[in-house]
């Protein structure tokens, strides 16, 4: 059955991926609506073949719509997806204003599909950066159970949008002739640069994205006490999250039963060959759906535990990919 | 006293910032040798006002001298530091090649200046991700003891040498404009890419650099029994190493009196004021001699522990400035 869709922040980052990917996955649409701002408005987008022009986001927009993919901002959820559930529409939500509502099912497909069908009108996204560690968690906690995660991440650009993503060309661009830059969007250099802020700080000392590591992740395990520290890390890179993991388990496992267990679960890659100094990089992997693992080694923190790298597309899988997952298993 | 000073590997990244240092902090020289190999000689390279022509490093190149300060690698280290130690010069050795030898002191002065005393030629100064994680370890050890150290590094281009900072540099141009760049110097791709292997990878799975941060963090903080676990990572910024680190520790011990300890050590400044969005950042801190601690939070992994983010230049505290303050202490 075809659905009438909609796509909230359809010029974004995330919401061009959301057209790609529901292009490419063939996901059965009878029309799709591309909302926006007024800024926006007037954009003519591709789907599969046809221009569709963007249209102003408002209180009607969501009449006759089925199943609205919302990626534009907490502020624009948190009023909107209210409104369309009213409308009788779906709402898939990329923003973090209700993923830990306990109302709201918060889905990583290939870990806790049975959520889904929990709805009461919305579905959450997870954050980018949870999404691509829990894709690794998961397998593992499957078979050695997880007593506690520290992760440091490497994250790109694309986290914080398209207008992001330029900035970082052309701040390299005017650093490279030492030419001033005036930022625009990001909250601190990145050209030959990174900082220890990913969103807001909290009264913690821990920022909103570290804070979203740990409430998430215990979520979508569903492992309500488990110990996640977190310290996110914006880095000149344009568009895969990269993840150094450690972490303590119950039961020892060895790093060639934890690559098998990896590799096994779907959705997730092993590269990982010393040897052959073959281990994902963010560079190389734009584009690709699946999130990838390698350097698993035994923990010399933990007595039972690995440290490992994972590396995943955080507009793919870290956005538009799994929210378009959690649509496919809606239908 | 003036000493008879040689430079091993003068045209080098650190070669030129103990060039620097020494000039800067008025090191007593009555003579100074510029040694490199044959493909660097006859450069000159000016120091205090004049130009000095560098010379061909060879077996007969330490008569004479006082103090050889070596930054030309483990294999150039090996062969001519035992040659120098023979012809009566004091070795300061910036490569790996006996930093973890029992009758070779490790120093990084403000923690263990008394091993200086114990050296029988040869003194070695440590890896620079090393210092700088153990400037900010060894006050917090002091007041509150370690118990254990898990450390994702974010390493800047410059710890691979002055080409590599090079290659960082041609190559992201290249990738501003699309053309394809062929690398030289670098293992793997580092424009708007990062990568996580920092030196040759070990039977065990961790690099030689993570390696190092374990062994020559329990030599220098004299705890041999010290969990430490790293993971390196190579980011594309130029010349300051940036690291997350979480530590267990003995003792509870708030954020401000972690702080009130880090600020009182010698060699370290914190920055951490996230009300302002105030942390350290690596292009900020490039040239500064002080290792800058900030982001300073109760850990959420160990029960008594804290997480924080030490950045500190590679070439200075890393390298050129502690060899340079070891050699004051010899003085």
């Amino acid at each position: 059955m075809s659905s009438r869709v909609a796509i909230v922040g359809a010029t974004g980052a995330v919401g061009q991926d959301l057209l790609a990917t529901l292009e490419q996955r063939r996901f059965p649409i009878s029309s799709l609506k591309l909302l926006a701002s007024s800024r926006s408005a007037g954009q003519r987008l591709r789907f599969c073949g046809e221009e569709i022009e963007v249209e102003v986001l408002d209180e009607r927009s969501f009449a006759g719509v089925d199943l609205a993919l919302f990626s534009a901002g907490g502020s624009i959820s948190a009023k909107f997806a209210p409104l369309a559930v009213q409308a009788g529409t779906v709402v898939i939500d990329n923003s973090s204003a209700f993923r830990m509502d306990p109302d709201v099912p918060l889905v990583v497909p290939e870990i806790n599909a049975h959520a889904v069908a929990t709805h009461r009108g919305i579905l959450a996204n997870p954050n980018c950066s949870t999404i691509i560690l829990v894709m690794a968690l998961a397998p593992l906690h499957a078979v050695a159970g997880l007593e506690r995660v520290i992760v440091s991440t490497y994250q790109a650009a694309s986290g914080a949008g398209k207008r992001a993503m330029e900035e970082l060309l052309e701040s390299t661009r005017a650093a490279l002739v030492g030419e001033e830059y005036e930022r625009q969007v990001l909250p601190h250099p990145l050209a030959f640069d990174l900082y220890p802020q990913v969103d807001a700080f909290m009264p913690s000392g821990y920022t909103f994205e570290e804070d979203k590591m740990v409430y998430e992740t215990r979520k979508i395990l569903e492992l309500p006490d488990l110990p996640v520290e977190a310290t996110c890390v914006r880095v000149p890179v344009l568009r895969c999250h990269s993840e150094a993991v450690s972490v303590a388990l119950e039961r020892n496992l060895e790093p060639d039963a934890a690559r098998a267990a990896l590799a096994r679960f779907p959705g997730v890659e092993v590269l990982d060959d010393p040897a052959e100094q073959d281990f994902p990089q963010p560079g190389a992997l734009s584009g690709k759906e699946e999130v990838v693992v390698g350097r698993v080694r035994p923990s010399r923190a933990f007595e039972r535990g690995l440290a490992f790298w994972v590396v995943g597309d955080q507009l793919l899988k870290g956005a538009a990919l799994n929210a378009v997952q959690i649509a496919e298993h809606l239908a």
